[in-house]
C-alpha cells in the first residue's frame, strides 16, 4: 500500500528519507557488522551517533554552551514530576493551565510543594491561551523556584504566540508539540523539554534542554530518583543508564533532515503555510468550526468539529477511505484534529482540504 | 560486512529474523500506509501489536492472571527507586548486595526507607552469591516490606541457582540480564524487572511482572511520581503517557522468535550449551581464568582474565580483529567479558572459543 496521509498527533509522521535510511542499516550500521540496535552504548560508534545528534540539535536550535541537552526516557509525563523534584528549591511554583496536560503538570507538581495556578482558560473550555498579565504580575514578587507553562495544547489546538514575560523567575516549558516546528529563543526559558514523539524522532525518547546553573550539585529534592537526577544526568551526558540507544539514533536522522531542509525557519515558514491553508478553509466554512480562538491557534495541532458528532464521525471515515489517517479529535473536544507537523508535507495537507472542500460542498448548511 | 559475533552486554545482539522483519516493516506495516514508528499507541494497530507480545510474553514465561505486565521506560536503574516507592508500606526492605547494580539499588531504597543490607559478598569481590542462610533467617521476622536481589550480575558474571526461601516476604529481583535466558518460576516472586536490551529487545523498554496483591489503590509512596505508579499504569495498560511504542513492539518479534524457537527450556539448554563449552576452556587453560566462582556462575555473561592486563589488551585486540565484538570486561573488573544470550549462537560461541585456543596454544605457560 502506498503510505497514508498520516495526521497523528503523536506517535507521527517521519520524514520518508529517516524511515529509508534506519530501513537500509537496520542490520549492518554503516559496515559496523550490526545493528544500531544492537551496539554498546558504550562503543564508539554509538558514541559518534549521540554526539551528533547532540550536535546537530545545538546548531538548529543555536543552544548555547550554559544550556545542556539530555536525551531521557519516560515522556513528558515523567517530566512532570522531575522539574520540581529538581527545581522546588524553596517549594513553590506557578503554573499556567491551558489544556490537559498543563493541569496534569501543575497537579504532579503539587506532590513536591506548592503548585499555584497563576492563570486558567479552563473557563473558557481551553479554547484560547489564559491571559498572562497576572503571570507576569507575579513574577515581579520574585518568591517562585519557576513558572511552568504547556507552549502548545495537543489536545485542543493551541499555542502561546507571546512568552510571558518571567522577569528573574526562570520559565519553564513543556514544548511536547510545538519543538523544532519553529525557532525556540532558548535563553529566554531555565528549562524546555519535549516527548519526541511529534516532530524530533520516534516514542521513548525525551528531550530535556536545561540552563546549567538551574543545576546545583545536591540541588535535587531528596526523594528524586537519582534517574531523574537533571545534573547526575547531565554529567553522565544521558549515560548514567542504558538510553534509549535506537530512539536517539532516529532522532539525530530527524536532526540532520531538519538542517538540510533548511532548519527552523524554513519549518516554520511551511508550518504556516499548511495552517493558514487549513484555517482560511475552516474561518469561510458552513459546515466545519475552528475550535481554538484564532489569536490562540497552534501551527501544529489544528482543531475542528462539524456541527453534529454524526457528521463528525462521516468526515472521520470518509477521511480514511482516502487514505488520510489520525485526524479523529481527542475525545475531551471530540470533532477533529489535523497534527501538522514538520514531516507532514503541504501535499498531506492539500489532500486533507481537498476533501474537506468535497464534504463542504456536500453538508453546505443555506 | 558480514555480521559481527557480538558479545556485547548490552544492548546486545538480536535475532537475525527480528531485524529483517522489522526491516521489511519499517516504511509499511503490513499494509498500513505508515510505520510502527509513526503509528498512534491508541490505534487498533498498535493495540494488537502491544496486545501480542504481552500474550506472546505471558505464554513463553506462564505469567499466571494473578501477575500484571508493564512495558515501562528508564531502565532498571529507574526501577530502583520504583521499586521502594511503590512496595516500601513500612519503610523496611532487605537487600541482598551481590555486585555493582544490586548495591546500586540497595543505596537508592534508602532515599525511601530503610534498606537493610542481608548479605553481601562485597569481601569476595562479588566473585560469588553471597551465602543465603541469612537471608532466609531474616524472613522470618516477616517485618520487611520485601527482600530485593539482582538475580545475575552482568558485570562479574555470577547468577544465583537458588532462589532464597523468603516465606511471606515478597522477593523482588532484578532479573535484567537473566530475563528470557531460562525458565522463570513467576510465583517465586512478588516482582521482577528487566532493561529488556539484553535478552528481550532493545534499549528504552523495561518490563516489569508484578503480583497483582502489591499493587494497592494509593499504595505508593506520596512522592511516587505518577508515571512510576504500578497500579496507575497496570490500570492504565502500561498507556499512561506514550509508551516506547518501536521498542515494544521489537520485544514482541523477540518473544514470538523465543517460543518458536522452543521456548525458555529450549533456551536454557542452548545457554548451558555455550556457558559449558567456555567454563570448559577456562577451567582447562592455562592463560584464561574464569572470574566467578563455580558454584555461582552465569549461564548470561561469562567473565575471564589472562594473568596480566597486557595479555588482556592483545585478547581483545585480537578478537576484535577476527570479527569478535565486545568481549572486553566491564571497568569494575577489568579482563574479558563474553555475554552469551540467547540471540549469541553456538556457532558465535565456537568461533570465540576457537580465537581463545589459538591464543592458548601461543601463551601457554609450562
Amino acid at each position: 500500500m502506498a503510505r497514508v496521509h498520516n495526521f497523528s498527533a503523536g506517535p507521527a509522521a517521519l520524514p520518508e528519507r529517516v524511515l529509508q535510511e534506519a530501513a537500509a542499516e537496520l542490520m549492518d550500521y554503516q559496515g559496523c557488522g550490526m545493528s544500531v540496535l544492537e551496539m554498546s552504548h558504550r562503543s564508539a560508534a554509538y558514541r559518534e551517533i549521540i554526539d551528533d545528534a547532540e550536535a546537530t540539535l545545538r546548531r538548529i536550535v543555536g543552544i548555547p554552551d550554559s544550556y545542556r541537552v539530555l536525551f531521557l526516557q519516560g515522556g513528558a509525563t515523567l517530566q512532570f514530576a522531575a522539574v520540581p523534584m529538581n527545581l522546588m528549591r524553596t517549594g513553590r511554583a506557578g503554573y499556567v493551565v491551558s489544556g490537559v496536560f498543563s493541569g496534569k503538570a501543575q497537579r504532579e507538581a503539587e506532590r513536591y510543594g506548592r503548585a499555584e495556578v497563576l492563570a486558567t482558560s479552563e473557563a473558557e473550555g481551553f479554547t484560547r491561551i489564559p491571559d498572562l498579565a497576572p503571570v507576569e504580575e507575579r513574577a515581579q514578587a520574585d518568591d517562585l523556584d519557576y513558572i511552568h507553562i504547556c507552549q502548545n495544547n495537543t489536545i485542543y489546538g493551541t499555542m502561546y504566540h507571546e512568552l510571558p514575560r518571567c522577569l528573574d523567575v526562570p520559565l519553564v516549558a513543556d514544548v511536547s508539540s510545538c519543538f523544532l516546528s519553529m525557532p525556540l529563543d532558548i535563553e529566554r526559558y531555565g528549562l524546555v523539554y519535549a516527548g519526541a514523539q511529534k516532530n524530533a524522532g520516534p516514542a521513548g525518547v525525551t528531550i530535556v534542554i536545561v540552563r546549567e546553573d538551574l543545576m546545583g550539585a545536591g540541588a535535587a529534592l531528596p526523594c528524586c530518583p537519582t534517574y531523574l537526577d537533571y545534573r547526575t544526568q547531565a554529567d553522565a551526558g544521558s549515560m548514567l543508564n542504558t538510553p534509549n540507544t535506537f530512539g536517539i539514533y532516529l532522532c539525530g536522522k530527524v536532526f540532520r533532515w531538519v538542517e538540510d531542509e533548511g532548519g527552523l525557519v524554513a519549518m516554520e515558514a511551511r508550518n504556516r503555510e499548511k495552517a493558514a491553508l487549513l484555517y482560511g478553509l475552516l474561518d469561510r466554512s458552513t459546515v466545519f468550526h475552528a475550535v481554538a480562538e484564532p489569536a490562540s491557534r497552534s501551527i501544529a495541532n489544528v482543531t475542528f468539529r462539524c456541527s453534529t458528532p454524526e457528521l463528525d464521525a462521516e468526515f472521520v471515515e470518509g477521511a480514511r477511505a482516502r487514505g488520510i489517517e489520525g485526524v479523529r479529535g481527542h475525545r475531551a473536544v471530540g470533532g477533529m484534529r489535523a497534527s501538522i507537523y514538520n514531516a507532514v508535507s503541504l501535499d498531506d495537507v492539500r489532500a486533507l482540504a481537498a476533501f474537506m472542500e468535497e464534504f463542504e460542498s456536500r453538508h453546505r448548511i443555506g
